[in-house]
């Protein structure tokens, strides 16, 4: 029995990895599946079945060659009776139709979204990235990863999708996938007791998310190793792998596509790249960083003027109109028209002889301009949608941006190709100049740059794009372009978009990334400050009253307390938090006998602890005492009051505390809490950076 | 001008991956090239240039057809005058005469080899990859990265690979990358005065050498990220990322092979794998896992009974003798006469109709005999192999075993679907049965396999698996087998072959992937134990002499000291190297004029100090003191005597300290040191193995 409970203990991680990957690939097939068949719906119908996606509808076609253009899926202007070989003026009315239906149906996805969102659950608008990684530093945000949460999650991220909104699925898949990994863990004692497992089984749920929402496991891992773990230990990335794998293979028996890939813009190049072309990489990687400096800076702006101004009390009205001025602008564009994935796909291809995609017509001129007015469209948009009570993700609007400026580029060297044929260099390179340049690829550079700009990611960002073409070739200047991008990104302002947001909300995480090397020393950041010259708030267990814990309670405003033998000699017994004082004390003051005057027990009175302690000694226990052993922290950490901060910074950031003792002769003559220290940062760095730059 | 040095301290790092990647991959053509011709200098000669490989030789043939039979090359039975065409009795002297060079230049190059290890530099035996990891873990080994040792590494990695040792170059290609990114890092002052920096520029060098090895970039810093390096920052993960490309990109540049790959086995598979086939999968999966735990378990034996017996005093007669034994029994079976990278490489391709490669005769019996042949010959030469004094990496025996073990099971499978053609699960999932089955990726599996229960490793082995096939289909199948095989492994003994060689060898290695559940405590562990009852040993401020430091330092061996205001209240203050503390008073009885009685002194005398200590202005520091105020650590951590033992582990883990001190009622009560902690967690562990087991 011994065995197979230990059999069962074993097994418990991969059993639940692998639960949590099944399903994160039947949630992200069913979301695939839904914002299809509502994407298609903006424009038209399935008279034979309604409840089918333009793709499915013409799956019925029995010729292949049919299905691009098939006769069973109705537009609404054929619906209305206007059919296509109608005379003008009946097309100028099934136009009018057709744009009618489009803004119509967006703004009917948009505000079922918006309803969902702020009626329901509030946590499902946005990416959930940002609170992700704040939730995996150790910061708790109670119902975060509710069933609630998923259900208007899904839902709603269906609805945006579908309403044409400027946002994507592939950032909210991870907060989907880690509302479904709470949720399974809760099913396992082993990790629904302890908070820190969870806390690693959240982080493989995120490897899975990314994995089904890019068909890239391997990226997938390192997206979570990279943004969004704070802890990721050698048999977590295992799990997350696993998970991410499981995911994935899910997800292609679904095939939510019809193509045998996981994701709408899988592409695979026919032909190398040259090296001549590493300067217009460059040229994309530097427009990447540009437009990410550009986006978060206008994006955090606005989201801070929405919080601070009226807006933000109307939220549902915001979505509708920013869905309508989307599908306004949006249906006459070819290339926004349709939906943004689509686009992508097509802009990552590469043109085959006798192509009917638009993006092969000869009008060469008119396809880079409207190319050209899509990505400012999108660029601007983006500003405005992300934040809006949506579920939002930034990854597929911002491929977008770069998708488009990287095929303009591409279709401009092509042009310079064409038209130097006989350059040596040019000559030497390409011996057939028809399959010279692939502005498919082109146009994944500069998906891949647009995103190293915003996000600030790189490995994980290089591997998923790496993913998503077939082979090992195009590496090079997906690199290049992240790398610039990122560089040039960073000249402008620090922090992705991710970071900048968690700051933007407040909450108390601690950046992993940066590096702090300044001298100052924890006496110089801890609390009290020595100028103040106050003793530290503490609990002493020599004869502490009910009354006087709930007095120093209620004095004061700190989230935890260290306990010491007594308020003369200061020696650290352990930490207690303030909410679980709070806990006790009202449990306490819940029976009617309770006695005020009634001692504290911080410890329980066992052998070792009394023959050390006089403390404990003095205060005896007696039947009425207010019992917080449980409660006690014993762990809390002692720093030296001379250790310099980057070593406490260090200590805070691998060892994920949220508090410190400081020491001084032996004696505890402060605390550092985890806000003292990014506070202390954030001073520190925004001082340094005015006498470096002014 | 300050814009300029920060620019160039913000791109000095970049410069220095860039550099490494680019020596690692020169290194790494050189090496190749360099055994590829002597290893076929054993079987014969180009007469026109005698420092071509046979590939290289054969290249100047006009026909591509004729490149595999060329005329061009001679084999020494051709040299000495034999013809192919001769009769019965001349072919027997002609075989001889071709086994007696082959032997005869295997115990010349592995005697070259071996006395250029012995001789030159000891630190280039083996693979080099515990070492590296001891290293990067803040273990020093001084001269391990030295330019010698570098030299002979190449040097001695070209020899034996040639003489046909069963060892591959994959393992040591790691250490020579720290080599080259050690010297390099030299040239930057940043890293040459920071050993923190210069272990993270060690990882990046690390992740080169596998993506050089392996042709996978993706793979390399995986592998770094998993197995070798102990702390391993977003930072330093891009970086190597860079280091690691930028290798790939030099090495493909060169070309090596001549095949446009990086690696003799790339192999891209045509045919997809089926669902029944996670059957055989499994039990290659199995296979590598009991492989794994014996080579595991008798390889370490045999290396220990080698260092506690006369062997170890002859050194190079052992590497001569294994070679001429490799080599007799080499030379008969086709398998392993070759080099063991093409055997792979065949091993791992696919039989194309009309191939001339002895896998795809009609004699399967006799080839599936072969190869099983082979496949026991390696197992165990390799186990007496890896541990002589020769740079022997492990990667490509093992995967030869694992290659032979997996292609004899797709050859099974494919007779048994041959002869199952009409079995309705067979029909349906293979309509062509010709192609139903892959034995090449039967090998690769099994190559995957045994790998993983020889190394233990996870995540990064599937990536650079996968890095060797041209897709994603293919990384389910080597993910089970790695999965299967590493939990076979560890049923059997828990470490990979790396971390027991780190414990054979007695370095302090604190591993990272074990996890430690006890319930013991600090006061438990620390130095000295509460049952001794006699204070720690200590430098107290007030009034050391000089003589009194000597003192403490003869009479006690412990690495450092800490030191305390006073014996009275045990203040601590910092801490005190022994060896720092050796040099400086070496370097104070230099100067004849010493004066042993006079004072240590600790501390500067700064104001900060002095307010807040007794001590200090006890000991007023005079003209003669023994000034160690620069050796001084004052970042000493200081842990609670009832913090758990599982935290004070962490601790260690992640903050990469080497010692603490132990507070009690702000006393200091006694030191913990990484050995403690180290030979705790090994007792604790094996006493609870016994209460379970048994």
């Amino acid at each position: 029995q011994g065995y197979i409970s230990q059999a069962w203990d074993a097994a418990s991680g991969w059993v639940l990895m692998g639960a949590i990957g099944v399903l994160c690939g039947v949630f992200a097939g069913f979301i695939d599946i839904g914002a299809e068949w509502l994407s298609d719906i903006k424009e038209g119908v399935c008279p034979r079945a309604f409840w089918l996606s333009r793709k499915h509808c013409c799956w019925a076609e029995e010729l292949a060659e049919q299905r691009d253009t098939c006769e069973l899926w109705k537009s609404w202007g054929e619906m209305a009776g206007y059919s296509i070989e109608d005379d003008a003026r009946l097309a100028g009315a099934s136009f009018a139709v057709r744009y009618f239906a489009y803004m119509g149906w967006a703004a009917l996805l948009a505000g079922i979204c918006a309803l969902l969102v702020v009626r329901i659950s509030p946590y499902a608008a946005g990416s959930g990235i940002p609170e992700v990684k704040t939730i995996l530093s150790g910061f708790i945000i109670r119902g975060y990863f509710s069933l609630w949460t998923l259900a208007v999650k899904a839902l709603g991220m269906v609805a945006a999708v579908a309403a044409g909104l400027s946002l994507g699925k592939e950032g909210p898949l991870v907060h989907v996938a880690c509302c479904c990994g709470n949720a399974l863990s809760y099913l396992f004692a082993k990790y629904r007791l302890n908070e820190a497992k969870r806390r690693e089984v959240l982080s493989g749920a995120s490897a899975a998310g990314v994995s089904v929402a890019f068909g890239a496991p391997v990226g997938g891992v390192l997206f979570s190793l990279e943004e969004v773990s704070y802890y990721f230990p050698h048999k977590t990335m295992w799990r997350s792998f696993f998970a991410a794998m499981v995911g994935a293979v899910v997800l292609s028996n679904l095939n939510p596509f019809l193509s045998g890939h996981l994701v709408k813009f899988y592409v695979e190049f026919d032909y190398p790249w040259h090296w001549f072309e590493l300067i217009p990489f460059i040229i994309i990687g530097v427009f990447g960083g540009l437009y990410g400096a550009f986006f978060n800076r206008f994006n955090l702006n606005w989201c801070s003027f929405r919080n601070q101004s009226a807006l933000r009390k109307y939220g549902i009205t915001e979505v509708v109109c920013v869905a309508l001025v989307t599908a306004l602008l949006s249906f006459p564009n070819r290339f926004t028209r349709s939906s943004a994935a689509d686009t992508i796909a097509a802009l990552f291809s590469e043109c085959a002889p006798g192509s009917v995609d638009p993006l092969c017509d000869d009008d060469r001129s008119i396809i880079m301009g409207d190319l050209l007015l899509a990505c400012a469209f999108k660029a601007l948009i983006t500003i405005f949608t992300f934040g809006i009570k949506a579920p939002a993700g930034l990854f597929i609007p911002t491929m977008f941006v770069g998708a488009t400026f990287g095929r303009v580029i591409g279709m401009v060297v092509e042009d310079i190709v064409a038209s130097h044929e006989s350059v040596s260099m040019i000559a030497n390179a390409c011996p057939n100049p028809d399959t010279c340049i692939t502005p498919g690829l082109y146009a994944m550079v500069g998906a891949a740059a647009t995103l190293g700009g915003v996000t600030r990611m790189t490995v994980s960002l290089v591997v998923i794009m790496f993913e998503l073409t077939g082979g090992l070739t195009y590496i090079l200047p997906l690199m290049l372009a992240v790398m610039i991008s990122k560089w040039v990104g960073d000249a402008f302002n620090r922090d992705g978009i991710y970071d900048r947001h968690i700051r933007l909300k407040g909450f108390p995480f601690l950046d992993t990334k940066e590096e702090f090397s300044f001298a100052t020393r924890a006496v110089d950041v801890m609390q009290p400050p020595v100028s103040a010259d106050e003793p530290p708030v503490v609990l002493p267990c020599d004869g502490l009253t009910v009354a006087g814990l709930e007095d120093i309670i209620r004095n004061h405003t700190f989230t935890g307390f260290p306990i010491v033998n007594n308020r003369r000699d200061m020696l650290p017994r352990g930490y207690l938090i303030r909410s679980d004082a709070l806990d006790a004390l009202a449990e306490y003051k819940h029976d009617p006998d309770c006695d005020m005057s009634a001692p504290v027990q911080f410890f329980e009175d066992d052998a070792e602890e009394t023959s050390f302690s006089r403390a404990v000694g003095d205060a005896m226990p007696s039947e009425q005492a207010l019992d917080v052993t449980a409660a006690v922290h014993r762990d809390v950490f002692q720093v030296s009051h001379t250790m310099v901060m980057p070593t406490v910074i260090e200590l805070f950031r691998r060892m994920g505390i949220r508090q410190a003792i400081v020491m001084r002769e032996g004696r505890l003559v402060g605390i550092l809490t985890k806000k003292d220290v990014i506070k202390h940062m954030h001073v520190m760095t925004a001082r340094h950076a005015n006498v470096q730059y002014h």
